[in-house]
């Protein structure tokens, strides 16, 4: 018995209370484990079904210090959780991932320099510190050409395109004059992520790569298997596990990244990394034999990862705002495996549920 | 919209709090519906996956008038709700299933008589109140036979069997002397159980019949499919449907047989049925697109039945007592989905998880 190793009837905490800490609390729960939510929001969705909760803010260390120490590891369902939170955790308790992977993923300048690091391919980028650091940025990469906060983004929010014409001021005030990066344009033909786990030994366990469609920068369609070659497949299962292995990382990981054909050939570049359970690999609840939830347990417990074997091809569908309201036909659908979170409102751009089709494979 | 229909957001008040309640409990949630368990004993399990709970007896009319007051629709884990817990419950909230259902279930006297009235065929039966009655039974039904008291058996428990030379009136006060009823032996071959859902509005769907081997009288493994004939799965299936029908059923239902080789055939005897989700539904969770959990809490709430597509060859294992000790072994299991239903303590005879295994199917 190592110390790594939490026994059935332990408790797991987790930070973040949204569809995706209530998804990780309800595969916690299938293996007879315990979940503790922290989260500031007293309406959290993922409180519904845990054990113990915890309503605070992540800047309040007197309780996140109690939290870590009622609970048997700690994990987090977002990677904006703060350095000085994860510090106070990480002192009264194991936290997984570790503090390696916040730090690569919650500052896309850091992300992208790791990524260099490793000799994985991104997009062009440049550091963009105030208004003429933006020209100068500009000047290098070309337009159009992306401007987004080092921090803080997701869901298309904190991001603009730099056109031609563009007020470049103008610009970079709308992003409140934040630290920025600028992204050079990738001319991609899809957008792909790869699902990944590893566990405290190293061991390493990748979901099949799937496509990915957005819609107003929001993720709208998942399916698998993705439209690419099996050598792109490969490649990505490789920069996956190469990204798992440096961060000495622990835990499900997804990798989004971008294809673009040079040359007749598929090339990858890493768009970003998410330490955590991913919207891409909801598939995985009903299309594979491990899902995404139940592997992140699995690997911060210390146990084995699962089989990541798919049933068949299979294609998830976000329900955002109104979407969910067609949640009586969707029941209706032969086959259909609807996802609701348990939200009061259905605001507009809100992910209210998903839906998932599994089909035999051709 | 009918008052029949529960909307997503709303709760589901389930009374009883083992793995059953966890398992429903999970599925609601799944479908963003709120969980209210009530349940005598503090440490239930399904307490810990649930958004309100209530710890009080079944005898306690005030606290069960208050939580069919705070829920939308009341079911429950196990059929020997009290009659008068169920009245009390009926007057402030639907009860799903009805009354019907735990009328004919709790009392085996009773069932029997209503299979006799569907003309279902059962094992042969006749009252016992007495230790002169148990003579006169035996006289009839001969032995071996079973004598059972026909109220509160459930594993095994509440029964003893008639052999040459049994001493019949010790026999009847090892059962408490309580109102029995003795059962004639049928040589079956196999048992098998069908477990259906019959919706609100009439609808019927049934998972694929499955065969089951009990270990000391405690489940021990379902397979699907069960190894007996189209004909006889098609039986199992009209002998539920026959049952849901008369019963006015909502919600699944699950009916045990004996299948006996008479004369060539395959011949079905009702052993008993249970009105909600069963042991042997489990394979369900894994192997197929809808599992009994979710398609429990579809009827109850008035929606479409899901699909009862199975992905494969589905084997499901109880963990009884130590056996949940090999967890860890079974995790590392390829294709092996563990369930664990978070109890403390391991006790012999106590169901502590269940593991699912789908092969695909030749």
């Amino acid at each position: 018995m190592t110390p790594d190793l939490i026994q059935p009837g332990g408790t797991i905490g987790i930070l973040g209370g949204g569809q995706l800490g209530r998804m990780l609390a309800l595969a916690a729960a299938r293996l007879g484990l315990k979940v503790h939510i922290y989260a500031p929001e007293e309406d959290s969705p993922a409180f519904d079904v845990s054990f113990a909760r915890t309503i605070g803010s992540y800047e309040d260390e007197a309780a996140l210090a109690a939290f870590a120490d009622s609970v048997d590891v700690v994990t987090y369902e977002f990677e904006n959780v703060p350095a000085r939170a994860a510090e106070v955790l990480q002192a009264h308790c194991e936290v997984r991932p570790g503090a390696a992977a916040l730090a690569a993923s919650q500052d896309r300048l850091v992300e992208k320099q790791f990524m260099a690091s490793l000799g994985i391919a991104t997009a062009p980028f440049a550091a963009v510190d105030d208004a003429g650091g933006l020209a100068r940025a500009v000047a290098q990469l070309g337009r159009p050409s992306i401007l987004k906060t080092r921090r803080f983004g997701y869901d298309g929010k904190g991001q603009a395109m730099v056109r031609e014409g563009s007020d470049l001021s103008a610009l970079y005030r709308s992003l409140g004059s934040a630290p920025c990066i600028l992204e050079g344009f990738v001319p991609f033909t899809k957008e792909v992520s790869i699902v990944a786990a590893r566990g405290v030994d190293g061991s390493f366990a990748a979901f099949d790569v799937c496509e990915n469609v957005h819609e107003h920068h929001i993720l709208s369609l998942t399916k698998v298997p993705a439209g690419v070659s099996s050598e792109t497949s490969a490649e990505a299962l490789e920069i996956a596990q190469k990204i798992a292995d440096a961060l000495d990382y622990v835990g499900v990981i997804a990798v989004e990244l971008f294809v673009s054909v040079e040359k007749g050939r598929e090339v990858l570049r890493v768009n970003e990394i998410a330490p955590r359970v991913h919207n891409s690999g909801h598939w995985t609840q009903d299309g594979a034999v491990t899902c995404q939830f139940e592997q992140h347990i699995r690997a911060i417990c210390g146990w084995p990862l699962g089989s990541t074997r798919r049933y068949g091809a299979v294609e998830m569908r976000n329900l955002i705002g109104d979407d969910a309201h067609a949640w009586r036909s969707i029941l209706a659908q032969e086959g259909a495996c609807l996802h609701l979170y348990g939200k009061a409102e259905a605001r507009p751009g809100r992910k209210m549920g998903h839906v998932n089709r599994v089909l035999p494979e051709a």
